[in-house]
């Protein structure tokens, strides 16, 4: 059975991993034949956010406590996370990706990563083992491969011109499609940057998974 | 289109809503064509447990709040929900339906339920529209309807003496089946009760979501 390694930013869209995405991205790895193992980095997250009123809350919580939620207790740090014991990997969003996992949401193209975060997903690179990438988490992708890759974040034009500033090459994406960079053998695809629904984002997210075990 | 009303309990399967089958119930509203709307009561959770331990935190969460990261910001106060505006009703599981929603986690057969709550399902079950409990939220079923309403929460001893007790009759079921109550016109499936994967998860709630909105 293939394994599908998959880093979490938290649990919750506007400060955490997308719980959707990441239920979605889950359930189609086991639907492809796959096992899923959930990692994130055991940090504080950037801020916490109330859900129902957009506002932040005077809280402190840790990324990896958080992610524990969507994953079921079954989650180890990221620090543990070695591309030799998996096949690929997989990166749901949600502002996580972006507050968590780099500072994106805050920097810009001017970005840092999380230092076992990016070693995790070099690993992969390096391993030549493919790797995907969803909603807002494709901003990661020009900080792991060398310039030129592509990827795809939707069409927001700010966020698609920080991916090109970082040395990626944006490709517009539908909702329900794909970007493949076949040279690195990454993938995205827009999910929640577009979709207006669950099932939206699932027609993106399935496509990608199938694409990503067929690649291992 | 359909409308079909769900009840949230927090947001991570230790102490709130379970992640998976609240976001599998969701989507399969959506894949029958029918429209989801979220609502959760306005009150502390009973506990927050780290789902990475399981141990318990020394925090205070309020379950609307939390219950929010699963529907996007887009849930409202169970005060707020009535039969009238919907077709249908979901329970998805998790632990806060036995800890928040009632406290059947600590009192068992001699457990209470949140006022809003039950006036809530009262009105779907008394205006004889379609409603649906997953995993242990069918304990709140004997709460609800006449003695001798029929529901299921797998094949757990204890649990299942304890719905009988309350006036139910249990009756086993496994994972990818449902129990359903025509009189009541009351449905439910064990889910996480007995699953130990996402698919199997979704295979029962698929199943219930679809006969649910065939009785609307």
């Amino acid at each position: 059975m293939k394994k599908v390694a998959v880093i979490l930013s938290g649990s919750g869209v506007f400060d955490g991993s997308e719980i959707h995405e990441a239920v979605l991205a889950l359930h189609a790895i086991e639907k492809e034949g796959a096992s899923w193992h959930c990692f994130a980095p055991d940090i504080d997250q950037l801020h916490v956010i109330n859900h129902k009123t957009g506002e932040e809350m005077d809280e402190k919580r840790n990324v990896l406590v958080e992610a524990a939620r969507i994953a079921r207790g079954n989650i180890e740090d990221v620090e543990k996370l070695h591309a030799d014991d998996f096949d690929a990997l997989l990166l749901p969003g949600g502002f996580g990706a972006a507050k968590n996992l780099t500072d994106f949401a805050v920097k810009g193209a001017e970005c840092s990563i999380n230092t076992h975060v990016a070693r995790a997903c070099r690993d992969f690179a390096n391993a030549k083992k493919p790797a995907g990438y969803l909603c807002i988490s494709p901003v990661i992708i020009p900080m792991i491969y060398e310039n030129g890759v592509k990827g795809t974040i939707g069409n927001d034009a700010a966020t698609s011109a920080a991916f090109d500033a970082m040395g990626g090459v944006h490709t517009d994406c539908s909702v329900n499609s794909i970007v493949y960079d076949e040279e690195h053998k990454v993938l995205s695809t827009p999910a929640y940057m577009l979709a207006g629904s669950i099932s939206e984002a699932a027609s993106g997210i399935e496509k990608l998974v199938s694409k990503l075990i067929s690649l291992t």
